[in-house]
């Protein structure tokens, strides 16, 4: 049986929905009143497990599940041995440094040397100021980064910017761009290898649904 | 002023009510329609930043907090130079290793050398086994730990357990603990170094509020 690891929050409602369109239900998830975290599909041929965004990839490289779907942004952070299936273009968000908006910097080379700079996503924002050739300390935080430079701990913070609000209510502006981030099909790549044509077919149907930046296209 | 770096989630109310007793006002927080992260108490002379379990020792060992409250499980997890002040008592719960209940092992080391074993507290889980002297393989998750053994992707968990219903609804159950956890009231160790009564006052009102096992009474 096909295992599939869908993303709790924002990316999940779009995931269900290019499911579907491949011929895998798994719309109970979206019921609010749902508290499984695994639920098969309507078809009875698929389960999906619904897990935090971070751990998708971890279930797909272990190989508890064939396929996932998840932020790019997750898969830079965590490396893990997945394969890059579809550019599933939903969720799209930048991942960005920012700082507050009285400061005077106006790009990340700006910013002093040894400075704190607060994220979740500390391996992104390392190897971006190690490209810059820029040190800085990074302190890693698990929620509302944008405190960070608010208490004064950190000069700036790289994070995830979707419509900017965030950043807005709380005084800060974006003034670099790591990367863009969309939403991901990542495969086993064992699975893939082993594969009797069931995952293609999925991976095919899934892809064939639009989308320009395709990877294996 | 005092900044004091308050958990969300289960600890807060407690929390609230201690520092309400030592004479700080932190209700607001507790409104269900707050969404500010950085609260004034009632009298004005200190503030609260309301922020995940995991950041409030980043905020002390930083200094951006005076004092903060948070599960010992986070103290042990992150290793942050804070200072320990008070067991503040709630909060309990126990860090342990979870098996399934049709699992034949009944100790820790029952399991089998380099197994899976799944968690959020990897740091925890590595001293716990390492002290064991049994190699595992850690998987580490950021949430719904007990879908490792369900999925199979993991022999076994290390998790918190408050009630055990978590375990119980997933088939689990507790065969070893590694500590018991309670919140804590720590400080920043320069800022208790250099203060000159007013932390000092804060930190002996909440102490004396019950609970025999303060560290340094």
């Amino acid at each position: 049986m096909i295992t599939v690891a869908l993303a709790k929050g924002a990316l999940l409602k779009d995931s269900v929905s290019r499911f579907a369109k491949a011929g895998l239900d798994f719309s109970n998830l979206l019921d609010k009143g749902n508290r499984q975290l695994m639920v098969p599909s309507a078809c009875g041929r698929a389960k999906a497990i619904l897990v935090r965004n971070g751990d998708v990839p971890v279930y797909v490289a272990y190989g508890q599940a064939q396929l996932g779907v998840v932020g790019y942004d997750v898969l830079r952070e965590h490396q893990l041995p997945v394969a890059h299936l579809v550019d599933l273009g939903f969720g799209g968000c930048r991942m960005a440094v920012a700082v507050k908006d009285t400061s005077a910097y106006k790009s990340a080379s700006d910013l002093p040397p040894h400075c704190r700079v607060a994220s979740k996503f500390t391996h992104c924002a390392r190897s971006f100021f190690n490209q810059l050739d820029l040190p800085v300390e990074l302190v890693h935080l698990t929620g509302s980064v944008e405190l960070g430079p608010i208490t004064g701990m950190a000069e700036a913070i790289v994070d995830l910017v979707a419509t900017g609000r965030t950043l807005r209510d709380n005084g800060l502006v974006a003034i670099e761009e790591l990367f863009y981030s969309t939403a991901r099909l990542v495969g086993n790549p064992l699975a893939l290898r082993l594969d009797h044509g069931d995952l293609q077919r999925i991976i095919d149907s899934i892809r064939s649904n639009d989308h320009p930046n395709n990877f294996s296209s």
